[in-house]
């Protein structure tokens, strides 16, 4: 007990985290309840902890090392806090300490009051405890050649526990041959853009709103994006078939990110009948598929056509983004180039986390932890969606009870300067024009502009003008200003605080 | 401990893995070392696990699921089970498993009955319950935050700890905010080529016998490489003057990989001094700096000149490969730039295993480690040197004692029938001239040849011909024929019987 008491007196346990409960902990420790029970007593008679009825023990509140916020190294400044589907939220780093010593916690100055922005899950839920004891029996019982240098498939016995997980939760026919692991769902689509590049394709057809750096590591690679536009049935698929050299399309047919529709069933199989009939190919971003509240969640694409549809999956939102866990079921036609991409560049990711990953999934944590996720997930949308038809009625959510987040049309013009008023209270929040693709491509040729590192949206917000028929599908749905609300990003204690400043910045 | 017996009933313990004692165990899950016992007692009753005074308790040997080897895929085919300074082992992934079930453990059918490849430390040593422990401490002390997206320079943490070390142990000058943790010393030298070639470098030197997947790595950034010429004070850095538009030079000053000899100090000083008159940078690849067994370890470069020479770290041979952990040490003019790179690509490694190492080192359990690796590697090179004198005494050992190989010189001619003749016997090695700059070159030229999966030297196994000027380094040294010795290699149970084998081989 001694590293948790070091770790609360020299501030590696940030303020208002919440510790596990003595129980837990000492069952995952190996410990007597009472040695821990005692632990935490002592701590919270010195002031380090605070013990409530009902909120559990938390780390006390105090003054913490203040950090100046982090500089964007030298090359493209980092655009703003983006982070939805399987993406990474750049700009967010903690800052590159110089006093700050091991165990000392690291915060930014610049860190936002309160943090709705999309992309993160609540990583205060991460479950320590149980994943700290699937590690240990992953480990101990590993064999000695997983300490090795591996396959740059991934850990068998992930590929294993993926398979039968993805076909109970997702419906995808994966065998594990098919399946390769890699670091996240950026290294997946940096690799299949590098595949598909080798393969002669030229075009990858995009959602009209996504996120500029999935088609930034796409153009990396050597090819172009289209952007399809949307209605209310989600993207208009049937617009691949004037595209003529466009070969593969990305998609987040569950849940589209940011706009929270699902891609509706006629859709659905029309664009794998397209990806049939032209040889095509099917991304598909399953960033958020196991949060559903309102129903079963839609079965993935992929089970449609496992020849025609590339299924991608992470932890970054299932369990915490610092794991760096992704995964590809692939058409047994792309496993051979997607290894030879993968063999090309960093060919392997840490074995450890994938062996404790796959004994997580198989001993029945996975499932547990999902399912107490969805409650309180399900919960906070719940709590977000009567907040606002109490304080501000006029303001429609749009979007499926899905995912992490929820969106808020905003009456036209207006979504600008929300998000600047919020930013100027402490709210960090995200603006829909921010993702879409004429936005991000105006800026990339206008030099400066998104990457100024300033949060606010930059497309038109005044909903009309140089959009042109791109914005049909949003205005279709009720107009293209609007916010994309994280509801996953901030911890339990912080969610009411945070709803209730969203809703003082509501025009 | 159903874990454990598990592991051995399924077979996910490799047969003749040596088990930790049953008081360590029992330390590090917190059990009662009598429960340990109990539990190893049952499963030597039962036939699963042998106890023998003084080799401790193992798994029993018994048939495994087998597998057919695995095929490389599409692209380059893999140049062999090359591997040696921070380099992965291509072509020794343990093949895509089919039948093989969670658990069950995945050999190929093709595994040499003794291994002396180097490249790999002894897996069978990692300390994995220090490395649980220190994992348990890491990951409950952490905040919140740890668990999301991150700083692509690395955790705070582990380069506050790495920063320490490194001082201590290998006198870099590092502060943390010159550090960058990547994924092992590959992912290293891509970032850096990238950078160097963003900065306008058109060629890197290279030592003229090293790792044909690290000049790979650097091609593919856009650079050329060009080879200086080795003799018995090691590399001939003087050769750098003539090589008028090489910015940069890649080597191995403290044992250089394969030939295991260090830069000379003159040579030392002479490389830092071209680096400064000229503006150019130094990489030092440091991959087994830690093992030197006839005196203190030689210092880094780096310590020379911070802002002239990068060091470059890894724990693939401290630790474990399949950590996929390593570390640039930056001169404050390139940080920007190799952050920009990273943020192009797999920018963000796991955070926990960086947490981990960070307390590993943090608690001293990492020297303890290498005292103990250091005392194992030593006894096995003197083990090697004494069975050669005894049985084979006209063939020399050069090379340093240090690190884990060492270079057997062969008679001229001899090497690729030596080779040969020992995979037929079931001993995996490497030939001296597999490693040579020019066999690689040619051979990627020539289309067939080194990429047949083979692990014969390609080169001139006759000792002469082409190689031309870049031979008389080694020819000084005497003779270009040679086996590379991978000690570190076997499990403990294994040497013996492999330094048996190697014996019967030579000529």
């Amino acid at each position: 007990m001694r590293a948790l008491r070091d770790a609360v007196r020299t501030g590696r346990l940030a303020p208002g985290v919440r510790l596990p409960s003595s129980r837990a902990l000492a069952s995952d420790l190996g410990l007597a309840r009472n040695t821990v029970a005692d632990a935490y007593g002592e701590l919270v008679a010195e002031g380090w902890l605070t013990a409530r009825q009902g909120s559990g023990t938390r780390v006390a509140r105090r003054a913490v090392f203040q950090e100046p916020a982090h500089e964007p190294p030298g090359g493209r400044p980092s655009p703003g806090s983006s982070g939805g589907p399987s993406g990474q939220r750049s700009g967010r780093s903690p800052g590159q300490p110089s006093r700050a010593r091991m165990g000392v916690s690291v915060r930014s100055s610049s860190r936002p009051a309160h943090d709705l922005m999309p992309g993160s899950p609540d990583l205060a839920s991460f479950p320590r405890a149980a994943w700290l004891s699937a590690a240990r029996r992953a480990l101990t019982a590993a064999p000695s050649d997983a300490f090795g240098y591996g396959d740059p498939a991934g850990r068998p016995e992930l590929r294993h526990a993926l398979a039968d997980y993805l076909a109970r939760a997702r419906g995808v026919r994966a065998a594990p041959e098919r399946i390769v692991v890699c670091a996240g769902f950026v290294q997946a689509l940096m690799l299949l853009s590098r595949a598909l590049s080798a393969t002669g394709v030229g075009a990858v057809a995009v959602d009209s709103y996504g996120l500029d750096f999935h088609w930034d590591l796409i153009h990396r690679a050597g090819l172009r994006t289209v952007p399809l536009s949307k209605d209310e049935h989600g993207t208009r698929v049937e617009e691949l078939d004037s595209a003529r050299d466009v070969r593969a399309v990305l998609l987040t047919p569950a849940h589209h990110f940011p706009t929270g529709m699902p891609l509706s069933p006629d859709r659905r199989a029309a664009v794998v009948d397209w990806a049939r009939r032209t040889g095509g190919l099917v991304l598909e971003d399953d960033y958020d598929g196991e949060f559903r509240y309102d129903r079963r969640p839609v079965g993935a694409l992929q089970g449609l056509d496992p020849e025609r549809v590339v299924h991608l999956g992470t932890t970054s939102k299932s369990l915490a983004p610092a794991l760096r866990l992704g995964w590809m079921v692939l058409p047994g036609h792309l496993v051979g180039e997607v290894l030879a991409a993968k063999s090309a560049a960093e060919r392997l990711i840490g074995a450890l986390d994938q062996l404790t990953l796959a004994e997580f999934i198989t001993c029945g944590a996975y499932d547990r932890h999902l399912r107490g996720m969805r409650l309180r997930y399900r919960r906070r949308r719940d709590q977000l969606v009567a907040a606002l038809a109490e304080r501000a009625p006029h303001i429609r959510v749009t979007g499926i009870a899905a995912g992490l987040h929820a969106v808020l049309e905003l009456p036209p013009g207006t979504e600008r300067s929300v998000v600047q008023g919020a930013a100027w209270q402490g709210l960090a929040l995200e603006g829909l024009s921010r993702y879409r693709y004429a936005a991000a491509t105006e800026a990339d040729s206008d030099g400066p502009g998104m990457g100024d590192g300033m949060d606010v949206g930059k497309g038109d917000g005044s909903g009309g003008g140089e959009g042109g028929g791109m914005d049909d599908g949003l205005a279709g749905a009720g107009g293209s200003d609007g916010l994309v609300v994280g509801y996953g990003t901030p911890p339990d204690h912080a969610f009411a605080g945070a709803i209730d400043a969203l809703c003082r910045v509501l025009p």
